[in-house]
């Protein structure tokens, strides 16, 4: 596996554009469309948000419906979410005038927004807009980097990455790009992110490859504890690299298993440490844990506590909160035998060890907290468990930009 | 019931004083020592947070052993948290330290912390504090207001409590100091608070009566959802006021219980208001619930939105935050069925309703936002469950307090 150039339109036979089509946003492309030359197995997860956007609950029926689809139209600015009746009419409108466009049909249109919630659409500008668009429509990379640009909201900078494998001779490729930055809290992805492949595979298989690595990726960040009402993550696969069908969990699934993972991995990390108003990207290692799920736990509990992340942007090495939110994240442990350290295995700085603290050189303790990447590993000593969970620091401007974003 | 001056001297037989010990603020009293007359049943609740500092522990066993004490010593600075055996010992010294003084059982002494998680007391301050204290010890009011200062962090104000009731022509009390800013997340009462009392009751219903006030006080507010690793709420009866003990849940258990919850959410409303960096105290109303539980559930997942906390500190109306804050709390509603405002109903401006937007004033909306109180009521049109959480706006100094709180 490698790492490849581009976003959504790497794999063979995806087309993304995008333009301005002013439905909130000014200056700035705010409509994406991205197509497939042949129709898609397509899996998908959404919000666990009691209040989902129409979008959302749009998307879900095609992907618990036939789970076909050839293209995806994504707004931001609005979220289209509380949005009622009209909400829904809208999707069905937006899906519509793609679908007479493109010749496919309306079933086949995944559709998604992201923005203030409680808005209702412009919905002229974005029928006016997918049609702007079709022309455009393009395999270029450049294509995808637009598409990605689109997407964003409070985002400081677009989100891409793509690998590439071989299967039997066949080139395979995943594309994927994302947007988030605020309302982001593990439980589903909190957040858009659009998956493009190449490989052919089942309808179930390619659902459970995406099901799993969203568990190892999306839902391990946080940047606010808020669990947004439209996150959506999807996984189109056009099948155009031509290896034999994947139809069970031989190698050749674990092969693209293994490079969907490091695909949602690195765009969540993205993600995370691009969160709103974030200086460093916070990671946090649970190791040694008596069970996948409490490492889990553990290491969300620390990349979701405000103190922690306060202490993280002012550099300052106040491990305590890091133990204290340990301790109330749920999952149960022995503070008398656990070791606590910033950095890595091959830099560590011991800071709490038997119950007690550990005589460190504050200093070095200083040094490794004011990088761009801040990480801690906290080790359980018991089990073999391990989780790896993404956040960011908090700070003014996470205030300053939630305190008026609406306006 | 009537509320009077005072806090924990308030009630007959309580005596106060606090000292500058030099644990670890400068020029600021930091000691605090409450004593009774006679010994006094005894109740507690405690954090859940596995992490428990070594007083939390100590006044566990003592509340769960024979549920008899007669003084506490509180100081601030310092958590004693994360200790080890050192701190533990520490502990027992301290409370060696005023048993001695006082000529009663060690066991009779509880303890708590509050401050900086990791470091050691300075256990010979402490001892020498203590020692300075016992002249001044007194049952004026003013004595138990100096107790309150002492046990502050970054409160910016000392809060009390007391209110007086009569049962059987004895007039009762019951008096109350908290302290609370930061690390403030319902689970047990995250903060210290101290609570004092005249009346005679049983240990078994003196415990029942403080577990289920603090269900509906402290554990319905929220700073930014750190559950401390020293929460502690404990409750000491004398007896002195001299009315028959209460035995059974007949209507003085009642009349008694209600007082303690008076006491306990005005305390709470205090912690909250006074969260750290706050201009705003904010309470969310769940009306109309289908559970207690999910009435909770709900109310204290809006006061617990750090997205919908940062609008409130922009006076932003924007409704969708609380809208998904009360989608991802866990409990099930539908959002076509339900109607949010601000205010209460005698003041009351809708925002949503049937599962769209409602069209309202923006400056009025801005208006019931820029006060010192800023209430929202979510109607949930499905029972007769209520509750209601307190919380505060996410502001600049929140970060600013908490990037460089220990140093």
């Amino acid at each position: 596996m490698e790492k490849i150039s581009g976003g959504v339109t790497a794999p063979t036979g995806f087309k993304a554009g995008a333009i301005e089509a002013g439905i909130k946003y000014e200056n700035r492309k705010d409509l994406a469309i991205l197509v497939s030359e042949k129709p898609c197995v397509t899996a998908g997860t959404f919000t666990t948000n009691v209040v989902k956007a129409a979008p959302v609950v749009w998307d879900r029926d095609i992907v618990k419906g036939n789970g076909i689809s050839q293209a995806v139209v994504v707004n931001s600015g609005i979220a289209n979410a509380c949005t009622g009746e009209k909400g829904k009419k809208y999707c069905e409108e937006t899906a519509e005038t793609l679908a007479n466009a493109l010749n496919i049909p309306k079933s086949s249109v995944l559709i998604a927004s992201t923005g203030v919630i409680g808005m209702q659409l412009k919905i002229d500008r974005i029928k006016v807009g997918i049609e702007a668009i079709i022309p455009r429509l393009s395999h270029e990379l450049a294509a995808g980097h637009e598409a990605a640009e689109a997407i964003m909201t409070t985002d400081t900078h677009p989100k891409e990455f793509a690998v590439s494998f071989t299967l039997e001779d066949k080139e395979i490729r995943i594309g994927g790009m994302c947007k988030g930055s605020g309302m982001i809290h593990p439980n589903m992805c909190t957040m858009l992110s659009f998956l493009t492949t190449d490989i052919s595979i089942s309808r179930e298989l390619l659902q459970e490859a995406l099901s799993d690595s969203v568990k190892e990726s999306y839902n391990m960040i946080s940047v606010d504890g808020d669990t947004s009402t439209n996150d959506t993550c999807l996984l189109l696969a056009n099948g155009m690299a031509g290896n034999a069908k994947i139809l069970e969990k031989n190698d050749a699934y674990y092969c693209f298993l293994e490079a969907l993972k490091k695909v949602n991995i690195e765009l969540a990390k993205m993600m995370a440490g691009d969160g709103e108003g974030a200086k460093a990207l916070f990671t946090v290692r649970v190791i040694h844990a008596d069970t996948l799920d409490n490492a889990r736990v553990l290491a969300r509990s620390v990349v979701s506590s405000s103190l922690t992340k306060a202490a993280i942007f002012g550099h300052d090495a106040n491990w305590g909160r890091i133990l204290c939110a340990l301790g109330y994240s749920g999952a149960d442990f022995d503070p008398n035998n656990m070791e606590l350290y910033l950095g890595t295995e091959s830099e560590k700085l011991l800071l709490f060890a038997n119950g007690e603290p550990v005589d460190y050189s504050e200093k070095e303790a200083t040094r490794l907290l004011s990088g761009e990447e801040v990480t801690v590993t906290a080790d359980m000593k018991m089990g073999d468990a391990a989780a790896t969970a993404w956040g960011c620091d908090l700070t003014y401007d996470y205030v300053r930009i939630n305190a008026d974003y609406r306006s």
